[in-house]
């Protein structure tokens, strides 16, 4: 058989042979055989618990693919968090027809992935449906990570000063994705930047003290998720544009399509807001990384306990504007 | 706004608008605003986890939504492995021009469901794709539970003898879903039975030390379910026809759709394998309720410890026969 049936999706038969063909064969046997959910030890009461579904499209592109998306997306969200991924779920909903090859492909880059991190994916999920009723392939991941004491974040903590951070270059996932689509016209180099952080972020919360808090900015980009953070502790950010690192490649092709690089995803990048005594070595740690190596201090916290968080932008040409959320639509399907 | 539009998947203004008019009005604050996943406390170190995508259509069907069905599905997961249900997290994948009144109406369906089985919804994700890129509306539920010490199943405990017993009445979800489609050409009053079974299983584990092990028979039925027992655990088990029970209008829609309610879907019942010195204990609790009315001993391990498992059913005319699991295609999104 080389395409997905609806029969692979009824629970009987052939989803058995489904499962032991494709995801046993790749995520290993987990602690499920014997009931309807895995169970698992764990090693600490408190837990972060983080979902995502995953609809990218086109499912394979520069850079990566669906699967290794959904692995570092959750990945990445428990470790913004403080968290230590322990273990990942996936589900599948296929369409009717899906080339098996492609689903292997899939599935092994997920497997690959999460061994990358550190995660046991346990507790899957399949379902078809008929051709046209899904496009393609979604990927629902849900991720349960440990919490350890001394990695609390202590966005309480944070005050008039602080320094913002980015781990390296926005945009290049959107881009990517734009360019895998042929939406932009012309070819770029740009791959996905998704990779997972996890290690990078643990190393980083056992050497620094004074980090406050911390964001992945995927969807809605680097401005949305520093909204978030403005609103959610009514502090105002203040962003120096050009000490935003952008590849060239990304800011042209933002030029010409009117795109602007701080609203476009980003798959493999964190956002830190840190103790400003404390910069110099968060930067010497994220450039000591692949992933970290275009790391730079982008901005600072102006003031704090404000009524309502505001994020400043003060641009090259030193005018100062206010940023809000993504508005509208961008585009859809990034991740 | 009417209807879902593909800003609101882009996680800017729109989907904030989105979760916290819809989700957080429904399902409450979760522990989850300050960071990128909820982090909680949970009352033991072994826990169970699950996860389904549903993808039922109609997404509207008589005794249930496909959010209902969400939730029960998750808990029944969950206690059927001997898991307290403690959270769930909930994924949408909703298609662009979906009615925000029937998105409404599932999310307080599911509200309404998890303060009933007594979980909380925690940490979601909302993604919107183009129109034609899903079929409607679909769920993904992952659910973690607590295991208790004195709860513990003992598969390894099956002995020759052990009573097979159903809490109710198969194939009632199965023919409700058709009914609903409208591929009886018949009406039927039949109503899914979703619901949670979590307090239910909950008494029967706290009063009966002989349970061995428990599963919830949804897709594939409860043959399959019972073909999975016996391979897992190397058992026979021998079913008598006539003492399953049968709806009376269940039993004649499959006979003129030539369905077999064994391999019908159930997502509301729990099959239960038990010491026989207790199953009239275990049936006095289910009958005891309005879930396990109907509840019946359908028959008994004739053996252990052998090769390879089978699951025999002694028919209504006295004959003996071995059933597989569901092969091939039955019935496609069920559930």
């Amino acid at each position: 058989m080389q395409r997905i049936s609806l029969a692979h999706g009824e629970g009987g038969e052939l989803t058995h042979q489904l499962i032991q063909d494709i995801f046993i064969q790749s995520f290993g046997h987990s602690e499920q055989t014997q009931f309807d959910s895995a169970i698992l030890a764990i090693p600490s009461q408190t837990i972060a618990v983080t979902t995502d579904s995953y609809v990218v499209k086109p499912i394979f592109f520069p850079g990566g693919n669906i699967g290794k998306l959904a692995i570092t997306g959750t990945v990445n969200d428990l470790a913004v968090s403080g968290a230590i991924p322990h273990v990942i779920t996936s589900g599948f909903i296929i369409e009717e027809g899906f080339p098996i090859k492609s689903l292997k492909e899939i599935v092994n880059t997920m497997a690959w992935e999460a061994e990358r991190a550190g995660v046991n994916i346990i507790a899957g999920d399949t379902k078809v449906v008929e051709k046209g009723s899904v496009d393609g392939l979604f990927i629902n991941t849900t991720g349960i990570g440990v919490m350890q004491k001394q990695h609390r974040l202590k966005p309480e903590a944070i005050r008039e000063g602080d320094s913002v951070i980015i781990s390296g270059t926005i945009g290049d996932h959107g881009v990517a994705i734009l360019s895998a689509r042929n939406e932009l016209g012309l070819l770029t180099d740009v791959k996905s930047d998704c990779a997972s952080l996890n290690h990078l972020i643990h190393e980083l919360l056992e050497e620094i003290k004074g980090i406050r808090i911390m964001r992945d900015p995927t969807r809605g980009g680097l401005a949305t998720a520093l909204v978030e953070l403005c609103e959610d502790f009514r502090i105002t950010v203040e962003v120096d544009e050009a000490s935003v690192p952008v590849r060239k490649d990304v800011q042209g092709a933002c030029d010409i399509l009117g795109y602007d690089p701080l609203y476009l995803a980003n798959e493999g990048k964190v956002v830190i807001i840190v103790d400003s005594n404390d910069k110099q070595k968060a930067l010497d740690i994220l450039k000591n990384h692949e992933m970290g190596k275009d790391a730079s201090v982008i901005g600072q916290i102006t003031s704090c306990h404000i009524q309502s968080g505001k994020l400043l932008l003060k641009t090259a040409v030193g005018t100062t504007r206010r940023l809000n959320r993504l508005s509208g639509q961008l585009l859809p399907r990034i991740c």
